[in-house]
Parts: C-alpha cells; sequence; structure tokens
C-alpha cells in the first residue's frame, strides 16, 4: 500500500538548495514525489512556493522522508497544532518527543505560529501555554537534562515549522553559505581583512563578539594580540578551558609558554614546570581575579579580560592540569555558562581549539555568524559542517592570523 | 545599459543542483535573471524545463555570467553554429578559443550537434568537417602541445552545448555525486565492499579498470594484495611513478622496501642502499620486462603486471631516482600515454599518490567513476572536487585497504 | 662569578640518549660542562657511568641546567635528604614544591632511597615518615587539587632520583623507544600482527589492557570487532566518552550510527535523531547496566562491558549530548577514575580519542606500554610525544584496524 | 662462527647523536660491540675518539652493520684505499657500487684522503685518477643516469669516510639539528622573525639564496611579497613548477588566481578559463621572457625573476596543463637543471611545494641550510627527515607566512 502526504514549502528555494535537497531526500530514502505546483521565483528577490505530494511503499518510509523534509522546511498541508505531553519525570522526555535543529523555529499552538527562543539543536522544545507576562504562550528549547517533571514536551514534527537559513541575497562575501567544504586556496591576508571589516561591522552596530580560544594561541606567540583585541573593546566573551588561561598566565608569571620563551625562542625544553608553578601560584591566591588584583598577573588574555570585564567561561575538562580554581569542573554546569554566552552571541570567533569550538557551536543558531580558523582541515571542516548560514572556514597558522586580524581591525581606531 | 541574453536549460535541473549553481552564480557576478518559464520536472523521472533571461550592467559581466551557465548545460536560445579559426602555428591557439569542460559536449555544426570525442578539460576543441570516413564533420579535443597549424579550433561558446552529469536516479550507492568534501566518518569495511562490488560488476560488464598507484602501496605491505589483483584479471591498466616500480621490484629482489622487511619489520634502517641497487640491477638487464624474462624478477606487481599483459605506464617526475629504463622522463609523452589509459577507463582506483591520481584525473571525463583512497583528507578532497558523476573518497590506509579490498573482490571468485 | 655543581649518571646512557640530552641541555642553557669521569659500558649489557661538573655564569642558569640533567636521571654527587614542607592548606603546595616526572622515581629520606608510588607527571611528591604499616617511610604523587593540608611535599629535587627508561636490549620490535615521531611508511598488517601478539603475551602473564576508544570506533564499523574483544576477555579496562558509549547504544537500539546503518551504508542523513533518542531511552531506563537487563539494549561494546564486568569509565565532557546517567560529568572526578585505571594497566590501547587518550596518557608512567592508533598523523605524535620506553604508533584507518586486530588476536582462540 | 671488525670513530660524538645510533645499530641488526677505548671530550668543545670492535654470527650481517657505522661516520680501523671499477656500460655501475650519502666525504685514493665533490645522496661515486689540472686525482658524485662507460667507480666502503654534520656548539637557534619531528607549538612570528635574521646574514656573506615554490604561494595571495623579495636581490635562484608560474603569469594578465581576485575575493568560481588562457598567451608570445619584453607581462614574481636575471628553472611534471614554452618536460634533464641551483646555494626555503622541495633536497648536500614550511605536517615532516645540520621547518600558512617574512627582510633596508 502506498502511503503519501502533501507538504508545502516557501523561500528562496532552488539558490538555497532547498529543493534540491528534498528532492535528492525523497530518492536517497526510496520514496517518489509529484510536483502539485512549483511556482518559481521569476527574479533573485521573489521567493519561491512549491507544493508537493511524497508517497512510500510503508509508513516508516514516509516518515523518515517527511523528518528530512521538514527539516528543511517543509511544512504539512493544513498543519494541525503541536501535540504536547508532559515529561514523565526530571531529564525524561516523552518516547516521541520532538528533538530541535539549530534553525529558527516556529510551533504551531492554539492556532498560531509561534517562535520558538532559545534556538539550539538536539533539544527538547518546551511550550508554556500562559509563559509569557501577558498570559500568551511561551516556546523555547530546553536540553535533556534540564527537563523537569511536568514540561510540556513537543511530540510531533506536525506542528512545527522549521526557518532553515537562506542564500543571501548578495554574493562574493567571503562569509560562505551552509559550506562544509573548506579550501586552503584562498588568499589569507585578503580573508583575514574580511573577517577584521565583519568584527567592526559587529561592534558598530552594538553587537556581541564571543572568542572561542585554544591554548595553541598562546603557544603560537598570539597572545598579545588577543589581548590587544581585548583591552580594546573588541570581545565581549571569552569561552575557554584550563589549558588556554594556565598557559596565558604562566607568560605573565614567567615570560614562557610550555617552558619556551615566545620572543627569544629560548629554552624550549620539556622538562619545564612552569605551567604547574603557575597553577599552583593562582590557587594561592585563590582564582585569576584574586591573583591580578594582588599585582601578581600584570598582563595577557585573563588579565585583560578582568581589567575589562569580559565575560569569561573557563571549562574544565579531563585532559587539564590543576585545574584552576577559576575552572568549571562539571560539563553541564560548564555547558550552561557557554550557553548563555552563545546566546547572546552576534559573532563567534573560534581559534584553533575543537574541544570548545564544538560545545559553543552545539548551542549556537544557524543565523549565528561564525569564523573558524585552525591549521588543520579537518577541525575547520568538521566545525562549518552544521549548515551556517553565515561562515568563514580558514586552514591557517593562528600564530599569524592573531596578529594580522588585530593589526587590520586596531588600525581603523589609529 | 543593460546586456542581456536569454538561455535554456533542460534535464534534472533541481536535484542535480544545476539551477542552484546558475543562479548563484548569476547572484555571485552581480547579474540578475528573470526566470521566462520553469516547467518542474512533476516526477522524480521527468526532466524539467528552464528558459531564463540574464541581465547585467555591462557586457563583460554579462559574458562572465553566460560563461558559467553554459558550463552548468546553459544553451542561447537559438545557438548560432559553432565558430571555427584556424590555428595561425603549431601548439598556438586563436585568441578566444574554446577551453573544454570535462563534461559530455557537443558542438552545432553545420546545422546539426555533434558529439565531441575524447572528452578532457581544459582543451582545444577541434572540429573536421570531414573528419570522418563517411566524410561527415568529427569534433574532438586537444591539448594546446597537440595543437597543429591549421586545425579547425573552436573559439566561441555559442554553439557549444555541455551536458553535466545528472544525479542518478536510485539512492544509497556508497559513489557520491559530484561531492568534493569526503567525511571520514562512514563505516570503512562496507564502503571497501562496495567498491569490491563495483570492481567485480565492472568486470563482468566487460568493463575497463584502471589502477594508479604510489609507493606507499609498496611501503604499506600491501603489494602483495595488488599483485593478486592483478594476477586475477581485475587490473587492465597500471599507471604509476618510478617510485612505485622501484619500491616493488625492491621486494622481489631483496624482500624489502625502503630497507625494511614489511612481514618481519626487521632492519628498519635509512642508510639501506637497496632501491638504488634495484635500480641499478634494472639498468643491467635492460628494463623490467627483460629482468622477469631473465628470472631477476618474480614476484610483486610489476611481475604481475608482465605476465598478465597489463597495460603499464611508468611516468617519470623530478624526484626520481635512477631512473629506471622504462621510466618515461619526458612529462608531455607520460602525458599522452596516461592519456590513452584513462580514454578506455571505465573505473578508475585511485591508491595513495597526489601526483599521479592528478595527472589521471586531469584526463578523465566527468562521467568515469572513480575511486579515491588516501590516508590524507585533503589529497581525497582535491581528487574528488571534479565534478564526477559517481565517486568514492576515502580517508583510509592503503596499508589495510588493499588488501580488504582484494579479499573482498577475490573471494567470490573462490 | 661561575656557578658548579657536580652531578653522577649511571645507566645505559649512550644508546638511551641520556648523555647526549644532558649534553645538549648544558649547551641549550648556556653553561659549560667539565667530564671527570666517564666509564664506558664496554658492551651493550654493560652499564656507564658519568661524573660531571657542570657551570654557568649564574645561579640562575645552573638552576636551570641542573633541573634538566636531573630529570634525565643525574644526581647531585653526595645528594642530601629530600627536603619536606608541609601544605599550607587544601590544595595548596609550598612554593618551591617538587614537580614530578613520569618516570620511575625515588626520594633519599632518613639515608634511604625509597620508591615512589603511583607514578604519574606533574603531580606533587608526599612523603608519609611512617606511612606504611610496618612504620616505615611512604612515598607517593599527589595531584595539586588532591593536595590536603599538612601533607608533607618534597621542594627540592636533590633528594630526589628520576629514573628515565632505558633502551631495551634487543631491537626489531615494532615498539618504539622514546619517539614521539611517527612514520606512515610502515607495513600496516604487519604492525598489527605485531599489536596483537603483545596484547596476548599481556593477556596469557595474567596483565591489564585498557581500551580508551573514541566515537569514531562507532562510526567507522569497528564496534562489533571491539565488541569481540571485550567478549573474549581481551579488555579489562575500558575508557571512553559519553559520545563513544552513546553512538555504540545507538547501533544496539537502531542499527544505525549517527543515523547511517554501518552494514548497507544506507539513509546517510545528518538530520536523523538517533543518537538523542537513544541517550532519552538510556536516562528513562536508569543507565546502561539497567537497559542491558531490561532487554533494551542487546549487543554492542557497551553490553559486552556490562555482561563480562570491564571495568569502564565514561567520562563527560563539554561538547556532550544529554549526557548519559552513567557519565561522569565532574571532571576531576572523572579524572580520579581514569587514573586509577591507568595506574592498574599493563598495556594501553588507544582508539581514535585525542581527548581521552591524553587524559589517560596524563596519568601513565612512562614504563606502560601503549599503542596510539588515529588517521591523523598529529594526533599520533602528540600522544607518542611523553617518553614511553616502549610505544607503537600506527597512522592508519580505526575502521579497518579494530576488525584486523580482532582477527589476528582471536585467531590463534580457535 | 663469529665475525668481527675493528672500526673509529672520532667528533662530537656523544651531543650529535653518532654513538647512540651507532650502539643503536649494533643492537637492532643483532651483533654485539667491544669498546677498546673511548675517549670522551671533557668539555663542549673536545671531540671524543672511540674505537669499537663489532661481532656478527654472520658475515652478511657484520656487512649490515659496518655499513650503518660507516654511514655514520666509522672508519675501519687502518682502511685500504677505495676500490676502483671501471663502468661496464652508459648507466651502467659495477654490482657492488658504493651508494652515496648527502654528507661531506672523503675517499682514500693512493694513500689520500682526497675530498669528494658534488656531494649528493644515492649517486656513484667516480674517482679521476689525473682529475685536476695539476694531473692530482679527483672524487666526485654522479647520479646513475650519468654514468659513462669507463668511468672509475667506487665499490667498497672501506676507503670511503663519511662525516655527519655535528651539533652547532651554540644553542638557542630556531634551526634545529637534524630533527625529523617539527612542532607546530612555537611562536610563528619569531620564528620567522629568525629565518629572516637568517636570510639577511646570508645575503650579508654575499651567500646564494634559493626559493623552491609552489603555486599555493600564489593562491595564497603571497606572490607579491615573493616578488618584493626578488626585486629586492634576495633571491638567487628560483625553482618552480609550471603551476607556480601559469597562476603568477594569471596574476599579471587577469588580476586573479585560478580564477578568483585575490584582493576582493570576488569570483572564486571553478569554471573560469584564466589560467589556461594565459598559458596559451605566453605561448604566442614565445615564451616568458619575451612575454616580459613584449609588456604582455608587467609584474609578478616571473616577471621579477626576469627583471632580476634571477637563475629560474621551471621544471614539468605530468600534471601540467600546457606546459609553458619555458618548462623544462624532461625530468632528467630538469634535474640536472636543479641539481646546479641547489649545489650552489647556501641558503635554501621551501614554500608550499612536496614535489619541488623534494627534487631539490635529494640534490642537497646536508651541509646545506634548509628552511621548510608548509600547512600540511607530514610535508614538513618528510622534507626534514633527512639529516640536515640546520633546519627549521614550519607549519605555517605560506599567505601570512611570506607577507610577514618579507616584512621582517626588508624593513631593515628601509
Amino acid at each position: 500500500m502506498t502511503h503519501s502526504r502533501t507538504v508545502e514549502l516557501e523561500g528562496h528555494l532552488i539558490d538555497s538548495g532547498t529543493m534540491q535537497r528534498c528532492f535528492g531526500a525523497v530518492m536517497d530514502l526510496g520514496g517518489s514525489f509529484d510536483v502539485e505546483q512549483f511556482d518559481v521565483g521569476k527574479h533573485e528577490t521573489e521567493e519561491s512556493y512549491c507544493r508537493l505530494t511524497v508517497s512510500a511503499d510503508d509508513a516508516e518510509t514516509l516518515r523518515d522522508i517527511l523528518h528530512e523534509l521538514h527539516q528543511n522546511g517543509a511544512v504539512l498541508e493544513n498543519p494541525s497544532g503541536v501535540d504536547l505531553v508532559a515529561a514523565p519525570a526530571d531529564k525524561v522526555v516523552p518516547p516521541d518527543f520532538y528533538s530541535t535543529t539549530n534553525h529558527p523555529t516556529e510551533v504551531l499552538y492554539d492556532g498560531e505560529w509561534i517562535d520558538v527562543e532559545r534556538i539550539e539543536m538536539d533539544c527538547a522544545l518546551v511550550v508554556e501555554p500562559e509563559g509569557n507576562q501577558d498570559g500568551s504562550p511561551r516556546a523555547y528549547t530546553k536540553t535533556l537534562n534540564a527537563v523537569e517533571e511536568g514540561d510540556l514536551i513537543a511530540t510531533d514534527r506536525s506542528g512545527v515549522r522549521v526557518n532553515p537559513p537562506e542564500r543571501p541575497r548578495s554574493g562574493g562575501s567571503a562569509f560562505g553559505f551552509m559550506q562544509g567544504g573548506v579550501s586552503a586556496e584562498r588568499p589569507s591576508e585578503s580573508t583575514i581583512r574580511e573577517v577584521a571589516k565583519e568584527l567592526r561591522a559587529v561592534k558598530e552596530d552594538g553587537g556581541n563578539v564571543m572568542v572561542v580560544a585554544g591554548p595553541a594561541v598562546i603557544h603560537s606567540g598570539a597572545g598579545d594580540a588577543l589581548a590587544d583585541l581585548v583591552a580594546a573593546g573588541y570581545v565581549d566573551a571569552l569561552s575557554a578551558g584550563n589549558g588556554f588561561a594556565t598557559h596565558d598566565l604562566e607568560r605573565s608569571l614567567y615570560g614562557t609558554s610550555l617552558g619556551m620563551n615566545v620572543e627569544t625562542l629560548e629554552h624550549p625544553r620539556k622538562g619545564h614546570k612552569h605551567h604547574i608553578w603557575t597553577i599552583s601560584e593562582i590557587i594561592r591566591a585563590g582564582g585569576i581575579e584574586a591573583a591580578v588584583e594582588e599585582g601578581i598577573v600584570t598582563e595577557g588574555v585573563m588579565y585583560e579580560c578582568v581589567e575589562n570585564d569580559v565575560d569569561t567561561v573557563i571549562a574544565g575538562s579531563i585532559r587539564d592540569d590543576g585545574p584552576l580554581p577559576d575552572t568549571i569542573t562539571d560539563a553541564v554546569e560548564a555547558q550552561n555558562a557557554i550557553r548563555e554566552q552563545a546566546h547572546d552571541a552576534d559573532i563567534v570567533i573560534m581559534l584553533a581549539t575543537l574541544l570548545h569550538s564544538v560545545a559553543v557551536g552545539n548551542c549556537l543558531s544557524s543565523t549565528t555568524k561564525t569564523v573558524c580558523v585552525d591549521i588543520n582541515p579537518a577541525t575547520v571542516t568538521q566545525l562549518l559542517d552544521r549548515g551556517s548560514a553565515q561562515a568563514i572556514g580558514m586552514v591557517t597558522d593562528i600564530g599569524t592570523f592573531v596578529p594580522t586580524l588585530a593589526e587590520f581591525v586596531l588600525e581603523g581606531d589609529a
């Protein structure tokens, strides 16, 4: 027996690749489609509309196909409202709960499409019927471990509409559209100039800049340049790990990173113990802020973050030495802190850290601009492969990237 | 002043990404478009048709846009025949010569669309008005250095039609469609099983299998498995370099590769001179075939290629030791030999060599199946990034890939 | 004014590279040396002895030089006993505390050299004067965050002797000696056979095998082979993360990994939500063991670990979805659990995970055998770069490595 | 029966690692040694001397051991003169011919040690008894394909002495000593500053700077900076391929590289045909120099090389488009041209090309300073892994490296 459903899509369906993905999904999953209506946007600024009936030999295949189409923005013709089921216990969701994408999303509740707040992928979608102060319904995402008994959880995609990002109408920007692949064959300095331009534009618009930084920023000698950007007010939030903070503080205390003097290149010996002594000094002081206040730490990224009231999250990991007293050792607690930063960010600059960048990326909406920089192409590819509407991936050396970026950003200030 | 032209496209325009690329090209290049007509294929097996007027503020931009659309299969409405200009001298083409893509191509000559033979990218397109035995016109590609004075060379895209490969109608194969990116997150053994299945299928259909192999095949201990495939008749053509051949012959003469016994792992010392002694022995014998006949070489890939009359091309490079007497040291001559192999191949397996794989890939039509295997993801990405209709890219260890492939291919023979 | 000290070294000083590193350290740091006595071992089994006076222009340089020599096994002539200072508070060490290496270490306390227990790098060295049941002194390492007020902490290297691993007397093994670099030019199957041989030897000697595994083991289709090794008793401890466990459980619940059927290669779509549904199911069941007992999970690595009482640690990270109820989310707590596993291990097999492998590696003595396998050469290099006495690094595909290893290990059992 | 021989070594045997390698070789190959005498240099400036008897159970093992020791500088006690055998035919060497290392080498001929000229590895060693104008003997290397019938070829290592480079007496330089491994964890700008300092020092001493450049230099936008270095006289020889030259010339002719405007980042489309049109234009002009003279090419690296009489070699490969008329398509002929450049160079800067760098590296003595820069760590490791006495390896982005280097080099000129 053939199972069928009719769905509708609208938007810049062709140039955003939406129709290609939808047709491809139907064929890959072994179904078939009938195009009932297809009104193609006549100009580049006109949207298209498509009504499509998809069929499959069994209900499960049809469900899989509809799942794919849904994630690409398709809505059932004549959708019913969202199905809500109360969570049976804390952290326990109903069996068929709707798991979110990272795209802007709406739910059809009580006859109206309402926006879902705090967009983030792989979450439960909670509706509070009178969640707003005016008694109107409110919808937002919750991670599984934040679900509380009784939360009303969406359990079917039929009343949910996803709005994947569309291809920007103007071309030629260094920001690519939903491209997982990354090419090393781009002019490096020109691309950095584009990032600098964007960074300045975001700040001029009063936007929020989040930097995610790995320890290689310090080892590669780029710490001073990042500190300069912080001091000049170009960084609103810093998300890093115990390793980054430790190596930055080591530079302030001993002038070295992993035992090497980053300016003279002297004493690059593995045996040096500066990093563990640094941790010990900060523990003794009672934390980074205390160490800054006591005059123990007098320069560097962490110093500038304290001095400039940058929202700083140091998330712990199982490979940490110490850790520093400021490090949030619980992964769930650290995720929540990162989540707040990510939701506030207008642009996120990810510098040479896979772990922290993935953690941040997990919390980002597909509409947040991202810049991913790493010497390892696999890292950049993995970070870009999330359907971000505007993303720049650069396979480059962080040790020359950050100083060049700082120069381009700050020269306009002079 | 606005400049405009109208073009037509037909085929599986949406799921093959053709329309997305065309609309994107217009916008990226700063033009605009009007869709005059768009008949969308109603089912997955029905083709679409689009008539489109593109406009730009200046003639040069319009030309750039039309160039892009042409390469994606667009044809001017009411095309005129191809413009032909005689080459003024050997190796010299007319200034505005048409440079080919790697997609199937036709030229409109004397009122008829005729197929272009020997499809290969970045070539001149030559038309012989009475080139066929029956006096009918013939069209084919020629590399720049093969152009002869007086050749009639196509100089304008208006009478040329390109047919980019379309998305296969059935999904679920390991072969991807025009995807440059490659994911390491695939089940390795299952993918190798797919390659084995394809290899057997090509041979069962009487097809031609070409293998391109780098020296890592031998260092990694996979030489025996490749020799087994040759001996069993699964390799029709081998394209390799002086390094591959030398290391394979070293195994036969000394049991080592770069001085290491590949079975016992003994004596892995850099100082060993087996490879240069091997070259010296083969020079003394007068070549590989002579060395096989004299009983100096008694096993290995080169041995099996001689014994099984495999079409073998050993192309030289500037990093070669020796080289062996069989190595074609002139790059143009070697390219021509590789070109013959590539044009005959129905499937090409590229094993751990960027240089030789690129050389072969340059000569391949986009309709030839390709399998690219390398431990370096950047190599696989670069090789796949050519718009091949059916390609498998694997980031894996050649030292386990070839033995596993041979096992899967040959177990069906038992 | 010249500052000088005399030190002594003994052992296989030349072939282990000890003297080369010591002379190099003196010169790199700007000092000079006088060899007072050098008795070279006359045969490969005889140890050497060296007495050396090192000098520098200032006290700080001399201290740095002595620090390096100490780490390579040098002891001051006529050493005084270890200096001990009580920790002033929990987690706070004395300013000049001695930070440990990962090499076997002794302290000179009360006129006797006593072995330091629980060898691990970057720790404090604690002496309990009557720590043993018989009232004799005991020495062991403590991480900074485990230090308690009043612990007697070593504060000077003068009474500490480090014994770096020496080159094994017999050569030709696949296990390399203290080599950070790793070559891809080794025969893959032969090297895997060596690992298999070693694994069987360790188990035959009643030894403890620890496996550290990343999610790529499952994505690449190698989960079944690892489960077979667990079922056959070749794995005593498993150290992994929430991602590994989730993807393994997804295979048992849905037959997929990241939404792709690892055998048929079907449905490789990003949108699939199996992994988050899997986490939800395990939360509902109350944990992995409960899910196995309820018959929800019926196969895979986690299943076999439960069934075979394998010591399993699932350590959390900030990139985790969920997490599973079994995941230890606190980094310090997770480190402590990993530390117990690492201290018990006789051989550690690290499979395609940088984060967990580094965490485990941090806790390992340089005398523990390690095998590091990853497709990314930089990962293998980083993991090997720790002065391990016996280590194998392989740049290979985990998806073919584990099945081949399992075949080689288990075929001897048939 | 035990076979034994006695050898002698002298020099900075310990800190250069010579003794470690020699003892290791004996043990790895299954032999044993007796140290007859070992006089250790008492200070860092004093050389050591060692006389050593090595033994093995069979003659072949002893020969292998002696081969290794020889390559590390050991000489048989009471060496006989070199054995010379006439080459039986062109390109054919005697069966047991001595194959050279890349270290400075001497032969004992007629009772005197004479220096071997044109040091290069894997060559035959030819002695001309009256080769010098004054009738004295002369020794030099010849590649196999350059050997002529009657050449007197060394056939035994007994009369040959190799002098491996020794560890420089002063430390702290960015130039590493014989280190194959390369760490990305170095401060990038500081290291580039060291390279700049070295480059200026070589030129101030009247030395010869050779640059080996791949096409990524142009794609990444670094062409202008390299052209500046050429124009300022910092480049004496350029070794590149057809691809590098074509992309550089494309920039001059069209302002693009692979179709992308490297400054505005506009029009990055694969379809662009500028590179093939560029080749066609240069063919039409008759070559690069002619194109410069005709005013067709007016800027860029090739332009500056013509204007500044830089010794330029463009070597062909099988992946070339065109090629340009200037490209040497025969691999042996190209090698010979590269060989002349390499032998003249005092420092070689290798920029983002594996093929050309390996070709150049094959011709270099171990005493030539080398700087290897590539974004791929495997490339840098492979290039450094040749026992170079002074080498810097950098894993960095060529697109920021070259401009930064040019800035540091040229700022001193201002």
